[in-house]
């Protein structure tokens, strides 16, 4: 292992004189770890069978971007640049800076630092490849998974095309949210002449638990989200609906291991909201606000008796009884971005994401519920994306491997 | 003491069943406290002789809100305003709902519900006065201080008026961003029909410490920010630069106890700074990057040789020394939101926020900087407003009442 953030400001202020000296800025030098225990539980594996961040226990924050890959790219260049970023986010996931030669005083320092001292805060980055990149600018359009295309349009969606789609993306989540920034930026950074930022996402509190171990959040509608969502203490649900398991048609075996990310920003017409009465608000969503029960039980984990609630409310028609047994793992996160310029209204809602094994799963949930939702009064869908994302890598090994390994 | 949101959340659980019969979602029902030290150290008092939030040492998160109010109001709508918000801000500040008329299933929840199970995460509260609130529209020309005025034009502004300005100001930090939204979006409830949005600001990590018993965070230039701030545990330094006495010229004694509130949107040009190297970086701000000690020092606060600092250099233009002394108690925070939709560029830097005495003080030392800090080639000013901060409001008093208590 090698120098944490925590451990290099020790050092450097240690070292003052050597700095003060022109001695550059110090990064990345490998030492032995005594970080402890507290560290090890703010660090989440970088490498494993499958990518951090998605059966991770949900962390606080989040910043998404997707890029778009510039002009005159190959493969190749494709190819470095997942290994770079593979390695940068594993330094960074152990709480290290992104490396890289580091040039001294005439050079610009090879990490941003704004990290610096911060733990690493469970950050976990997640990678995901767009259906646009397996166009024919690769060589990939062979390899593209058949359930890897645009979402449909779907009803209710008003999409703003300078929020959706996207070559490649980048989910990083931490529970510290300049940890989740320094992340996105160092990497846009290493990117840049090969990618461009198409556009970007902060998510403020967690909408979703998935582990037993957290407490239920609630979204900005003031209600609790995901609640009956899948758990990562229950692998089998997750193995039949989340992972890519390469048995089925049109699983390609670069993807075994992976899944597939669908991310949508849905705006909630937080004014109107506000303005309903609690009754319209509970029949919405079919649960009790303040205990989150399902509406006529009592706990929060209650089973809910989909006969007894309205046939509109959203619980009873996003429920997998629903919809023939489907079910997404949820990971999405609370945004606001100030102010509508337009409307004058708060610009706020989910930035919702799910993970599962084929995105039409999602698409037959958002039929549904776009076409007879009781909460389509209150929301809308502005932004979407789809992304495949590989499997996790192996040590000595980068995310997109799998796919890439043997480009030109 | 009222029910806390958590006590709140233990009850409803436990009376779910008068919940589901009807009962309603029950907030504010009063009850003795025993939520015991942890719930009194996530709690800032919100009465006393200063508003909370100056002084109080800075929290992690913030949101920031600019109100216009409407036309056709009365002293007396403004005056009932100000009273209402005090009162919802010093419940919230404790962890308790907004409060107000519950009306149950038939009308809307009298609190938005997001913040319920949440501690009151250092919630503080502070209430602002534009200058614009001082024209003939509320009689309050004659009250107006003198220094409180639209600051003039400053070297390097690029203003943008949708950024700038307005009648009333809210500044709520926490150290949970849910908690601090929750707070603006019930206070911009609340005044629904009396005022409404001007402009926000979103900020999600501190970029100043305003006690000895804070580490000093780091803006996202990666550099440490505010090592020589103004500290809570120097009242002499806080009497002599931030609070309004009332004992000298343009001081009224309405605002005595109070201070002035200058906020800058700053926008850093993030892709240009990264491509510095280490040397101009160092040399632009006169500190050390790794360490924050002033260069050719060894420790972050050991005080700078300014006269072996660049005379361009950030720190040594900025510093008491440079400005007959003058200081400012700074309380800023990083913000990004996003790309900017004209350039493709990350849209991030420091939402600058300093109290002080007079004004002017950060208007002169903003002159100096303005024309001569080598800081400039990286960064512009973007948004602007300055706003009087009331005293703090006694027990069973508001915040502005010093000012409209009289107001027909």
């Amino acid at each position: 292992m090698g120098l944490t953030r925590r451990r290099l400001l020790a050092s450097a202020g240690a070292g003052g004189l050597a700095a003060a000296a022109g001695g550059g800025f110090v990064v990345g030098r490998e030492t032995a770890p005594d970080d402890g225990p507290d560290a090890a539980a703010q660090t989440v594996p970088f490498h494993g069978e499958h990518q951090a961040g998605i059966a991770t226990a949900a962390q606080d924050r989040l910043h998404f971007a997707a890029f778009d890959v510039e002009d005159g790219l190959r493969a190749a260049d494709l190819r470095d640049l997942l290994r770079e970023w593979s390695r940068a986010a594993e330094r960074m996931t152990v709480g290290q800076t992104v490396g890289g030669d580091d040039g001294g005083q005439l050079a610009p320092p090879a990490d941003t630092g704004e990290a610096l001292g911060l733990t690493p805060a469970r950050l976990t980055v997640t990678f995901g490849l767009g259906p646009s990149l397996f166009d024919d600018r690769f060589g990939l359009a062979a390899s593209r998974p058949e359930p890897l295309r645009d979402l449909p349009a779907l009803p209710g969606d008003e999409l703003d095309p300078a929020r959706s789609g996207g070559d490649l993306c980048v989910q990083a989540c931490a529970d510290d949210p300049q940890v989740a920034f320094h992340a996105v930026r160092n990497l846009a950074r290493i990117g840049r002449g090969a990618v461009t930022v198409r556009w970007s996402q902060l998510g403020f509190g967690r909408t979703s638990s998935t582990s037993k171990a957290q407490t239920t959040p609630r979204n900005l509608m003031g209600f609790k989200d995901g609640t009956r969502n899948l758990k990562a203490e229950d692998p089998s649900d997750l193995a039949r609906h989340v992972w890519v398991a390469g048995d089925r048609p049109g699983e390609p075996a670069w993807l075994r291991g992976g899944t597939y990310l669908v991310a949508r920003r849905i705006r909630m017409l937080i004014e109107v909201w506000d303005r309903a009465s609690l009754g319209d608000q509970e029949q919405t969503i079919g649960r009790h606000k303040a205990s989150g029960a399902p509406l006529g039980a009592r706990e929060e984990f209650d089973t809910p008796n989909f006969a007894r609630l309205p046939v509109d409310s959203h619980v009873r028609l996003a429920a997998p009884a629903s919809n023939e047994g489907t079910a997404l793992l949820r990971r999405g996160y609370s945004f606001t971005d100030g102010l509508d310029d337009r409307l004058g209204q708060l610009d706020a809602g989910l930035f919702f994401l799910s993970f599962q094994r084929d995105p039409d799963a999602f698409v037959r949930i958002q039929r549904r519920l776009g076409s007879a939702d009781k909460l389509n009064e209150y929301i809308k869908h502005v932004g979407s994306g789809v992304f495949a994302i590989p499997p996790g890598a192996r040590r000595g090994g980068w995310v997109g491997e799998t796919l890439l390994a043997l480009s030109r």
